[in-house]
């Protein structure tokens, strides 16, 4: 099996990330987004909206989209568990994953597309919105920075997916010049904790 | 236990519905999120951005999130599965459900949160991207349109919680006037077909 991705985007680094804190290898084939390589006829049938990163599997079925290839993995290699176990730990981490997706990432990404133009060629920036998508990332650094100074992690005791996908969101949005700010120590702390786990340099 | 929502909103169907799937009985209490009761501070110590619907525990645990809450009642009542059983079915569902969610449903709400000015009390609406939002969700159209040329349901041979997040969707999706179009055989046949369960009435 092998995984097509762009080393350089945030979503394929949360399944190299989720793939070193389960100890699998894998091979990763690199993919030119920003010259459309993703673009033509054979990646889209990989994945018909033509995205990365994409798990192809050994018969060659395709799976897209990261959480779902990241529970492909839990399903088949549960330890350690990253989507928690219990129905109350599976719950409490798909919610702060998706909240951290929508109000963080999500935003963080919209931010990115409509500010910069970079995928102007496939899509029509609106730089307004690409304003307002930063301000509300910003906004949710906020809330993140509440919940953290409740438990060590972004669902709770213990490192999951949430903290992944925290992680990916804040480091990439540099490139959109938002960063924590010196009133979110906690989001600093913990930051700098999920920073030295070797997963974070996969 | 309850669950906080309000019945016009198309994320409390998606629950409803799974529940009713599952043959759960659910205490409903309803929230008047145009009135910004949503935004108490009771409210917000239930869910801290102020979103609905949220299910409360009898011991007062608060989970939100839709799909969140869908999965605590899929690992307490696996029976029939909605996000699938082998690591296959389950990525694949994982998959089609956040396609459908993020290319669909998620275009949809943006849509109506950037044309309308509904929420203009409490967000920057920015209509000009609340147009392109509507024209990324019927884009999505002809993609599911391929997907469901293939197979009856979203995410292949048996109804999934990718059917209940996209049925929610299109029907929310009159709202802001996208509908399937002539073009879109295959969704319409299947929008039929999943209307016609007893659980599309929840």
């Amino acid at each position: 099996m092998k995984i097509y991705e762009t080393r350089t985007a945030p979503n394929p680094r949360r399944v190299r990330i989720f793939l070193a804190e389960k100890g699998i290898d894998m091979d990763y084939q690199q993919v030119d987004i920003q010259g459309g390589e993703n673009l033509s006829d054979v990646m889209r049938r990989r994945n018909p909206i033509a995205k990365i990163p994409i798990l192809e599997l050994d018969d060659g079925t395709c799976i897209s989209e990261s959480v779902a290839i990241c529970r492909y993995f839990e399903v088949l290699h549960p330890d350690p568990p990253l989507f928690g176990t219990s129905a109350l730990e599976q719950a409490t981490i798909e919610m702060w994953q998706r909240q951290i997706e929508f109000g963080l990432m999500n935003m963080i990404g919209l931010c990115f597309q409509h500010s910069t133009g970079y995928f102007k060629d496939r899509m029509t920036p609106v730089p307004e919105f690409g304003k307002v998508a930063g301000e509300n990332a910003i906004a949710y650094l906020d809330v993140l920075n509440t919940r953290l100074g409740e438990s060590p992690y972004c669902a709770g005791d213990v490192f999951s997916i949430a903290d992944i996908t925290a992680l990916c969101a804040i480091d990439f949005a540099r490139v959109v010049k938002i960063r924590p700010g010196e009133q979110h120590t906690h989001v600093k702390d913990w930051h700098a904790r999920v920073s030295a786990r070797p997963s974070a340099q996969a």
